[in-house]
């Protein structure tokens, strides 16, 4: 059975694709001695975790407890949550999870790892915790040394977490000053950083010329996007997720509108790679410039052959991992040969 | 129960805000003598959608064929689906619904209605067809009176498919000609155009000046977005749609960090009210700059009172409809009471 089957909208992943995608990030790390713990929440697979453990990463990042529970309970060991978990619910969770494998969450407040320690040391279980450090990205993280070292102190002498050391997103020039500071504060007040799990697709080659770095991170490679082709991190041919959509409409000599619009692309826009909402395989001239729910507009006006109303075309998405939390399915292939519909088992999660 | 009792983020419906909506609207509609058939891809809910028949609607609007078959699975007995719907598959699956209830599609090529007539005959169903036009929003529809006929006279030599009429969306000043046209050139041919279907939210309350236009179709109004607050078709007090978020980091005086991204809230932006990707009920003067898929990064700076880690707020979305199609079930309440936890049936029908 051939993907060409399948109705559309529909979202197939290439495995092989994956699989390249796979040994590049892992021989980077594996040539740099730097341990490497992918992000499933670009694919949200169980099956796709498990073979990026088999090739040698040390466990995987999840964003959300949902998502680890998943990975947790498709036999995933090592899972580390990256963003602050809040409520006593979302604390109890994580107890749970820390009792059957080994967990680790990164933070930026007392608030958070107080809420934890207690759910984990009333249950008897432990997680590591990783002090996240703001290193020019300006979202998430402790903005100074000091206060980096406070909450490391604090950490340690709570119960139930375990001080790991310190994380980062994603890895910039001024990660590597930064981080120093940082260790060199805690070092200072007799605590020992073990780990410090930086990363991101986009500087992800980057990684080695930071010392101090230990571990590294990455999502969008496994399948590599429209932004990944774009700032050059995935050649176009191991671009893995595409999008099988169909011409429904041809109003006009150049406009054409698809089965796919926000419900199945996402909306995202991708600064680096200028307007559009997704390339067209076929027709890489076509322009897809507005989406609605369920509805792609596409300009074919710079295509020397255009589309019939019924014409299957392929996409890639700006965004992998948002496009691929739209679909409750993908088709998994080999050259177009089904391997299988692979429910997106971790899709959805936002608790 | 309280929603409040519920973790974060949560989507939330205001059951008493929707009953308000739906009066407004359904009264317009009785006012002018105009049929309502609400457009179901807001909510994705059987239950509000039954709330809208029972109210006076004469049926519903879907946009694809999976949240039809949901919506008829749930008591839903008049459907339109209003995309173009191309495909063996897609053809049988209409063909199917077409024999338990009352169905009728859209579309704006032979193309479709070729393909949908052949099912349709073989099961010995039927369903009507309205031909779309596009009557200045230039998405789908045919662009003159010409296509409007032939597409129409065509239809109605075909087995399975009924002409009803004219589909188009949204109204627009230019609508009222463009139909007027339209209709001239089919009455033309001898054939009848029962009926004409027209609609959206924004623009609602002007369908009463195109006499040509029997009935009305709109979504967003059911919750009323940011979208809807700011061209003033939903007052503030009955925005229904609602997001509980925490702040889960204050990394700085200005900076706080809402767990809702793109996976929560969609990355849609709204031209009509300037920037930021929601509103912050408790803090009006905070803008929602940016959003990752899970984190919201929100300047406090305009605030006088700033809120703590921890605390809860209420973000009402840009664009409902794509906020509520990320969310498997929304809380559903009166007052904040909960009236249940219902699962978003329709949600992630793509197909």
């Amino acid at each position: 059975m051939d993907v060409s089957s399948l109705d559309t909208p529909f979202a197939t992943v290439d495995l092989d694709a994956v699989e390249r995608n796979i040994a590049r990030l892992q021989g980077y790390c594996n040539e740099h001695g730097l341990a490497f713990r992918p992000h499933i929440k670009t694919h949200k697979l169980p099956g796709i975790a498990h073979m990026q453990v088999e090739a040698g990463a040390v466990g995987i990042t999840c964003q959300k407890l949902g998502e680890a529970e998943v990975m947790q309970a498709a036999g995933l060991r090592d899972i580390l949550i990256s963003f602050p978990l809040i409520g006593e619910g979302k604390a109890e969770r994580l107890a749970a999870l820390a009792r059957e494998g080994e967990l680790a969450v990164a933070a930026d407040s007392a608030a958070v790892a107080r809420g934890l320690s207690q759910a984990l040391a009333s249950a008897g279980a432990e997680a590591g915790f990783l002090v996240e450090c703001d290193t020019g990205f300006a979202r998430t993280g402790v903005q100074t040394p000091k206060e980096a070292a406070e909450l490391a102190e604090f950490v340690d002498e709570l119960p139930g977490l375990r001080f790991d050391g310190l994380m980062t997103y994603p890895t910039l020039p001024g990660t590597g000053p930064a981080l120093r500071a940082v260790i060199g504060e805690i070092n200072s007040r007799g605590l020992e950083v073990r780990t410090v799990s930086a990363g991101g697709t986009p500087t992800f080659f980057t990684n080695h010329e930071v010392p101090e770095i230990t571990e590294v991170r990455a999502g969008t490679y496994i399948y590599g996007d429209r932004g990944c082709i774009g700032n050059g991190t995935v050649p176009l041919e191991d671009s893995a997720l595409r999008v099988r959509v169909t011409v429904v409409s041809r109003p006009t000599a150049d406009r054409g509108i698809l089965d796919c619009g926000t419900k199945t692309l996402t909306s995202d826009a991708v600064e680096t790679v200028g307007s559009g909402y997704g390339l067209i395989v076929e027709y890489p001239e076509a322009n897809v410039y507005s989406l609605h729910e369920e509805h792609g507009h596409v300009d074919f006006s710079g295509c020397e052959q255009r589309p019939e109303v019924g014409e299957v075309v392929t996409v890639i998405p700006n965004h992998a991992c948002a496009c691929t939390n739209l679909h409750d399915q993908v088709a998994v292939h080999r050259g177009g040969g089904l391997v299988g519909v692979w429910p997106v088992a971790a899709r959805g999660k936002i608790r």
